[in-house]
């Protein structure tokens, strides 16, 4: 007792649900191109880049996305509400327009301050503000009472996994390649992540077949499979769902008595093709054969973190459901009770994304003028640096399609992979090391979304401005190549 | 299939440990006086009150207490960073002294934009703001790798109940009454409360003894305890604990190897003998006797939402921890990276909380003046408040002593036992429930919190401005008793 070994806690003793999670987004890469970022602003000459490309992750902000000003002064105001005591001076000398102040008043209204709890799935005239969008997105109506406010999408994943899984028997269909947040909270949860591939081939699109498959070996593996997760358009894949695969989806969701968990967040972020929901494809097989589809429960979520908003630090989010129980409702009302409340800000976030200026309010056209200018730049970005990685020997990428990555297949020389095991990393996470040391880049190794065996993939965010960290990564992949040839 | 009947989740089928978590702050009491303040707001007439008062839950700003106008100022700015390009007007037509502005360009040089995600244990400059505070308020060393911004204590706690709880023998010693978002995380973990007993006789005081015997018979139940739980000062009892008993409580510690998590949220709440922190008499305890605490662990926590800031819409928080192994450490980071960062608005109203206007400083008068005002409208409440109390027939309560909470025990006549029974409530949630459908006064019955067998309390806060709610209760009170007596 009294020394070191007297710790309770150790890696042996925490929570080991805890311990196998994997959160590749934010792990070893992550933490080193801080370290180097920090070794730049402290003057460091002795690397050979001059500045760390957080490609890592999608945080638009922290790159070259600038927030949209009607938020942003709506949000100025909301947290100093004495400015709405001299509109003269917002008008005439900062530039606020009348339709700025107007919107600070009703959120205002709506929250008291945001400084104070709202109720603990959200403000309701906020929630009504989301059901109203909703409607008009899908052209079916929406019911306030079944939105829920969350801290990002990722608290109400959060959420809902939570309520679904039961016990370590408990499954999950997740897409691989996926996001890291459903295997590290289905870990957390010592629940049982049931992987379902991607095909790579047609685009990284979802095949019902390759879902059934997983789904029945599941099964006979004694899994109790209760949900599965789309993600549209995907993440890290940037494709987007015709009609027809998300129809085949419900229809297996329906056959199999499965939550619909689509996970929407990059809905505004498609470049080929469009964004069709969930709800709506629900509520048009509904339509078509009534009764039939009653019994889907379908989560949707989405956040103000992507898109053209990139308020990810903000943390604002919403989910609606549908088809649920309504005394289940009442257990995710209680669950979400014990975190309180999301943030209200991020609560008045949502507001301003799903209800924003509108053609002919006095801000709308600088409101489009800066939304149109960022969809052009991250799609200039994304086409960019597909054509670098047209050139690159042993890697091959589709075209961009929307979300905010490229997940390049990669080819690496044996040799690459032995070096890599004598360090003890996949072939991917040694790559990403060396491009990181070598460029500043920070990339994702595709091990981190899961992928097919035998096959080598990275993440990257087209985010950054400007192609000089393109050229490098170019620069680089010759060089690796070159020398484990 | 097809029908209600074919969904997957109803009560029995989802997760059972959310369905036997219980939330009492935000239950059906709470709900309820939702529909009421709903209703007056649509112009009902037939309630026999005017207005809601919401006395279930420390909500500041729903209530009286206004924001601190130097913190509101700052965020208004890094909400809109393009005000810092207009300084006459913001100073000379709005207000703002010089030092609002220098804070604003700090905070956003140190976040770069507040809608990018920080690291997600916080950004690195903020936790060394926090650090510093800690520095000062106790006077030792504190280390900002050692700082973790969380949203809320909340969610700290949460994070830290995930990684000290294994599995469903592990145990956490709970104060009672409590806050009942411990035995609600714990319900959901399926880790095992084990609850001690305040002491009500001796002002809601903390007697090792009494944890000793419940820590005893958790032992002898095969309950693996692990850590020990402290609110100091108080919730729902506004008890501060003296040094002696803090230093008992890290004495246990030391004996039976726990985590201590010292819940001090309300450190600034108090009315009656001074604040001590279990970080600071940890070090007095390792400068007095070296080597022999040096294996105890303590995590502290804070929040913006208590306190004369009193944001806990913001959802901003911190915890410290001490003499944690670095292995475990780590894998704290990788979980609260799961949910990516905390607000990080809400991060920098910590920085603001730790390091406030200084004497001298353009904004302090102001600052001081409007702290010390929302201190002594706080006090002058609670006393008032208690004083009702006191002509109360059955009512007994201490005198506040801090936090928000009033916390008196109430005797009822047999008859009301009786009546509440055939309703199927406890007599308190009986009793509760009548105050507020006859006053439109919303407060948490004891049972919310736990309570000694045979004993009966309600919580109320002490934020609601005015009298009348007061005398309001008072009136009940007598008809109350008359009725079933």
């Amino acid at each position: 007792m009294g020394s070191e070994a007297g710790r309770r806690l150790n890696l042996d003793t925490i929570n080991q649900h805890v311990r196998a999670a994997k959160y590749a987004v934010r792990g070893e890469l992550a933490v080193k191109s801080e370290e180097y970022r920090l070794a730049l602003a402290k003057g460091a000459t002795d690397l050979p880049f001059k500045q760390v490309i957080s490609a890592n992750i999608g945080n638009p902000q922290q790159l070259d996305q600038k927030p949209i000003t009607f938020f942003r002064q709506v949000l100025s105001l909301l947290e100093n509400p004495q400015l709405l005591d001299k509109p003269d001076v917002l008008v005439n000398e900062l530039g606020y327009k009348p339709d700025v102040l107007e919107r600070a008043r009703k959120l205002l209204k709506a929250v008291g301050s945001v400084g104070a709890y709202s109720a603990s799935n959200g403000a309701p005239a906020i929630r009504q503000s989301v059901a109203e969008f909703l409607e008009r997105r899908d052209g079916f109506p929406a019911r306030w009472e079944d939105i829920y406010l969350s801290a990002g999408a990722s608290s109400g994943v959060n959420t809902l996994l939570h309520i679904i899984c039961k016990d370590s028997s408990s499954g999950v269909l997740v897409p691989i390649p996926q996001y890291p947040l459903y295997t590290a909270s289905l870990s957390v949860l010592d629940a049982q992540c049931v992987p379902y591939y991607l095909e790579e081939h047609k685009n990284w699109g979802t095949d019902v077949s390759a879902i059934r498959s997983s789904y029945d070996k599941a099964v006979a593996d004694g899994i109790d499979v209760r949900a599965i997760v789309i993600i549209n358009p995907g993440n890290p894949t940037g494709a987007s769902l015709p009609e027809s695969d998300i129809r085949a989806v419900l229809d297996f969701a329906r056959e199999k008595r499965l939550v619909v968990i689509a996970d929407e967040v990059y809905q505004t972020n498609v470049f080929v093709g469009e964004f069709i929901s969930f709800k709506r494809t629900l509520r048009r097989l509904q339509q078509e054969q009534p009764g039939a589809y009653d019994a889907v429960e379908l989560a949707s979520l989405h956040s103000v973190s992507k898109g053209m908003v990139g308020e990810c630090g903000h943390r604002g989010g919403y989910f609606e459901l549908v088809g649920f129980d309504p005394a289940v409702q009442n257990e995710i009302y209680k669950f979400v009770s014990i975190m309180l409340c999301a943030p209200v800000i991020g609560q008045c976030l949502v507001d301003l994304m799903v209800n924003p200026p509108r053609p002919g309010d006095p801000s709308y056209d600088q409101y489009r003028a800066e939304y149109d200018a960022i969809y052009r730049g991250l799609h200039e970005r994304a086409t960019a640096l597909h054509k670098a990685f047209e050139q690159m020997e042993g890697v091959e990428c589709g075209a961009p399609q929307g979300s905010m990555y490229l997940f390049p297949t990669i080819r690496l020389p044996p040799k690459a992979a032995e070096a890599a095991a004598a360090e003890g990393r996949t072939p991917d996470e040694f790559y990403c090391m060396r491009l990181l040391e070598a460029t500043g880049v920070c990339v994702v190794p595709g091990s981190g979304f899961g992928q097919k065996e035998g096959t080598l993939h990275f993440r990257t965010t087209f985010l950054a401005p400007g192609t000089e960290w393109v050229g490098s990564i170019v620069k680089f992949h010759r060089e690796f190549m070159d020398k484990y040839r």
